[in-house]
């Protein structure tokens, strides 16, 4: 058993190896790479990307964890390496189940679909994309007869994203929060508080901003000597160890919030990557357990955090010596209300903290539907309309600014918008949790002390990787299992004083 | 032949996405890499030069290279496989030769003596380094007599770094050059023309610094949709593909010279990776054939180019309006003079065109003397100063600053010295053949304009990669072989018009 376990720890050495590599290349591609650098670039990362699929689908390696679940589900490993055994059968059975053929030709279809959506989204005409996404929507719902499942197709592409769920679950728990947000955004809308971001509206020089964003992030606790922090078109984060962590923002002059906003996300992000256990590299118990807990740990940073009352009072005064034009006799509380100003638009990824989530529960309710073949493509922008209206109460003008407006779908993500809203839900039952175990919390941040939330997330969170799933490390960490109260409770209590709503 | 040649090409295909993500990993960790990413990073290094190694010495590909070179001469390929071939023949039979065995213990040695080195240095103190060093010094000879050589085992190193070169012609050119360089330093340092770098010492705010040096790079024909300009503690370049190669450079804020010099040094580097044949990556084809080849590019670029009035005629003013508080009053021609000073000095890297060559010779002289074990290692810093005296009139205070002051033989590099001097010769043979070709280029130069020289290079030199040999390349391009004068009488007529000699 030693010797096999150790061929497997080896085989899962050269695996990480070669998908961190694969990180980096794209790292580079999206931040440093001049423009001619990218054809050559692509067949780099297709060579790479062609060593790593056959390493993960060699029998041997398939074997040696089938050996270990064995050994496992024997009770002859210890609990670690149990876990270890359990997750990487669980990937490996999704992958053998999907024949080859099947593979390349979701790959084929989504790569040329991604230039296809781009085109149509440019021209704002859905009918030039509708043939292709049916191909999509029928191979993603063959995928799902191929991996099987208990009640509905989508099961089987939630489980990609945030394993063990099901769409039973999620379905509750965003019915819940649809039906405590399309009331509540009403009450909003009637308001005449007058919260407005024209007070902060002015020039902010993209240097300085670049240092504050730094210093922000730094405060919080990012680690820079394992990280970095650059500019890219649209910001993400990337891990390539836990001591080697990436994050990008964009910067426009005539507005602050986008940066910061953009740099604290990725840094919640980067500092679970930075707290998953360095030792434990390679194997699930180094990975994040799913999407939802991801987007829990950035969101939680962003919003929770980094558009708290306790967060500016601390750095506001900063804000103001490096940006006194715009900013000199703006009050703390002005600009608070102002980096939260709620809005129905039109596009999800602009959305403040109120509606994002009704963004998401449309294409949640869209997705499902079209996977269970409750709707036809065909139908999609008048159901899109219609629900935008229904749930955010805004007129669409175009597909461009509606139902075209994702990638997601074109790379054959399906199943993955729910992890957005799940990730809000997480991070206000964790966020709860936290100041339940530190009472001291909104003080300390008031300080610029982030160490005892990050501590606690590292505690709860981070160092467990995939040991727990996701239920499981909510329940252990909250007392609770998933639930809309903590959400609920944040939502209405912050906008309920914003918007100073009776 | 078909399907041997092309099942060839595949394996030279994958090999070349190797070393490009191995170069890509490399550069970021030089120049964008946090700190604590140096063991995982070392890990990643690792793991794919090992998968590069495992390509490079299979018996199938080394089977298929010898295919090839049969039908190379049995004239059965077209010109540029056959070449292909006959290159690839020679890379793969001098790895041949070298035992595995011999191969890691060169390997563990040298990448202890790094360290062994550094701290030799650092204590100024060559015993602490000797007994490496002499390890060093046994490994490269026996790596000779596996090799092979026919008159001298210096032949079988320097043939690694410039190939198909030998050591008696090295020798002939460099005697050639010592003959001609003593004299003419000795006749600049009676000089009382008063040449001083004073008048332009000042402060050089350094983002002004990195503008100006990439305005400089892009204007002489650096593509920067094909490349980018970086920091570094030492300036460097690399290449992934002629379509993305990149270059960085050091700012000094109390110094201007050290910025614009290694950020056109390296260019001269990146503009002949950037003009090798896109359509030959991967094979030698797509090679540089030299690293004299490759030095002649950057010297001649850093030196006859970016040293020389006409180009400051046309970049000076620019210069002056970006830094008026050291400039403003100093004309071009002090500045010109300022910018070529000439000044023995202890530290090769930091020496000016003049004496650069003699630091050269005296580590020729003495490497090859080690090789052909007519010098023991035990007597390498009497020797070296001594010779410091000789050829620069310098006197030593102690080995960090004399003999233990390059990286090069820590690392095994031995043979490699002297094609920093044949660098110097080649570009001033290429610069007088280019002139000839061009008559109006001065001028040229004069109006910012270098097309006309880079064309010039672009199709003599860079489009060829390994298909002639650096002999053969020099003999067409100029007319004659590789000799002298014409970096003599460059030399003479430069720095005696700028030291006034009679």
């Amino acid at each position: 058993m030693a010797t096999s376990n150790s061929a497997l720890h080896q085989k899962l050495s050269d695996i990480a190896q070669l998908k961190s590599a694969l990180a980096v290349l794209m790292y580079d591609r999206e931040v440093f790479m001049p423009s001619k650098g990218s054809a050559p670039r692509a067949d780099m990362l297709s060579f790479l990307a062609g060593e790593l699929h056959e390493r993960v689908v060699a029998p041997d390696f398939i074997a040696l964890v089938g050996d270990a679940k064995a050994a496992a589900d024997a009770k002859r490993l210890p609990a670690d390496e149990s876990a270890i055994a359990r997750e990487l059968f669980r990937d490996v059975s999704r992958e053998r189940k999907l024949p080859v053929e099947f593979v390349r030709e979701l790959t084929h279809v989504t790569s040329e679909a991604y230039h296809v959506w781009m085109g149509a989204r440019k021209k704002k005409d859905f009918s030039a994309y509708a043939p292709t996404l049916e191909r999509i929507v029928a191979l993603k719902r063959r995928e799902a007869e191929l991996v099987g499942y208990k009640k509905t197709p989508y099961d089987a592409l939630l489980d990609v994203y945030e394993p063990y769920a099901t769409t039973g679950e999620i379905d509750a728990v965003l019915t819940d929060l649809r039906n405590f947000l399309v009331p509540f955004l009403a009450k909003i809308r009637a308001s005449r508080a007058g919260v407005s971001a024209a007070p902060i509206a002015g020039n902010y020089d993209v240097e300085k901003q670049k240092a504050f964003c730094a210093l922000i992030v730094r405060q919080i606790g990012f680690d820079f000597e394992a990280g970095r922090l650059d500019v890219s078109a649209h910001p993400f984060s990337t891990g390539f160890h836990p001591r080697d962590v990436r994050i990008t923002t964009r910067y426009n002059p005539k507005e602050v919030g986008e940066s910061i906003s953009g740099a604290i996300h990725e840094a919640g992000h980067a500092m679970y990557e930075q707290g998953l256990p360095a030792e434990r590299f390679g194997t699930p118990l180094g990975e994040a357990v799913s999407l939802g807990i991801h987007e829990s740990q950035s969101r939680m940073w962003e919003n929770m955090v980094g558009r708290s009352l306790p967060f500016w009072t601390y750095f506001y005064p900063l804000l103001q010596k490096e940006f006194p034009a715009p900013l000199v006799a703006v009050s703390l509380d002005v600009f608070y209300r102002a980096m939260n100003v709620v809005r129905p638009s039109l596009i999800r990824v602009e959305a403040d903290e109120v509606t994002y989530n009704l963004h998401v529960i449309l294409r949640f309710e869209i997705e499902r539907a079209l996977i269970e073949g409750s709707l036809g493509v065909a139908d999609l922008p008048r159901i899109w309309n219609a629900k935008m209206k229904e749930l955010l109460g805004v007129d669409v003008p175009d597909d461009g600014v509606g139902v075209l407006q994702d990638v997601h779908w074109s790379g054959g993500a399906i199943g993955y918008f729910p992890t957005y809203s799940l990730g809000n839900l997480y991070s206000a039952q964790f966020f709860a949790a936290a100041r339940r175990d530190l009472p001291d919390m909104d003080a300390q941040m008031a300080r610029g002390e982030f160490g005892g939330l990050l501590g606690w997330l590292r505690e709860k969170i981070h160092v467990h990787g995939r040991f727990y799933s996701a239920q499981e490390l909510v329940q252990r960490a909250t007392g609770e299992k998933l639930n809309i109260r903590h959400y609920a409770d944040y939502i209405s209590k912050k906008y309920g004083a914003i918007y100073e709503l009776p």
